[in-house]
């Protein structure tokens, strides 16, 4: 899905960032630390994983509801820019 | 927005819907119901209103993102299901 | 459930509020509005409920977990801070 | 915040499969999955992170919102239950 190795590399480095959440979650619990911890550490990383779906979705959006080299300017960008407005309102 | 007279009879008997759960709140505040069965009105009319924008984003997709007149079959309807599929786990 | 007329006005006014907005998705509705207008105004309705939840569902955890007369001081205040701190993150 | 060993194995498992889904994620996107299985593999995961913070909320609310040791007794078990039914319909 990724179209440039720029873009695979940044998706790939939040899905680590994202993964480094899980370990922090994995380590509170072994040391049994509070709930009020281990829920803030799980909410962060649910807006990591909100922030990662919004990427993954823009990407979909722009790049896969057209083939751009059959359809060149099919795509109304407009229209899309404010589908991808309401998503990210709901991906939080 | 709507495309045919059915389209909109149909977002309008939601949208009347959702006008009527709201009232019931009104009500059950007005009347001072218990916190409970003011709770469970709104996380009704919210997964309404959840229904409410599923439709509405479907039709934003399946209508406006390509000029089916100006640019014929150029939407990947495969593509348009599954983005809407992954909007919907969202809008619960 | 409400604890004053001063909260019962509050909520009233919330409700009422959240109202107006389904009735100005309805006219959308009838004059035919956009999709972008219909799905940001049904997203800016959706936002106050949220809020209004947070509201009722503060009220239930400051006022019904514990009764208060029954057993003065039980109710955890900081705990009951923490709890409703995650789950505002989530009534967005 | 875990009080019996039980609990805590518990806690520890769905955070490992979490992480087990991350892991699935980040290979996905190195071996350049369509966006299709990678925006699948984020909802489930998503799902599963939704289901643990409930299990943690739930451990919160019983356990720390009233010291039972102190106050035998002071939680109301039937409006704790209510208020997790609610929390649950906004944490899937």
């Amino acid at each position: 899905m990724t179209h440039t190795v720029k873009d695979k590399q940044r998706l790939l480095a939040r899905v680590r960032r994202i993964r480094g959440q899980v370990e922090a979650i994995e380590r509170a619990l072994e040391s049994e630390a509070g709930c009020e911890t281990v829920m803030h550490l799980i909410a962060a990383m649910r807006g990591a994983t909100a922030g990662l779906m919004a990427v993954v979705v823009e990407d979909h959006v722009q790049n896969h509801l057209v083939d751009e080299a059959a359809h060149p300017g099919a795509l109304d960008r407009d229209a899309a820019a404010q589908l991808l407005e309401i998503v990210r309102t709901y991906l939080k």
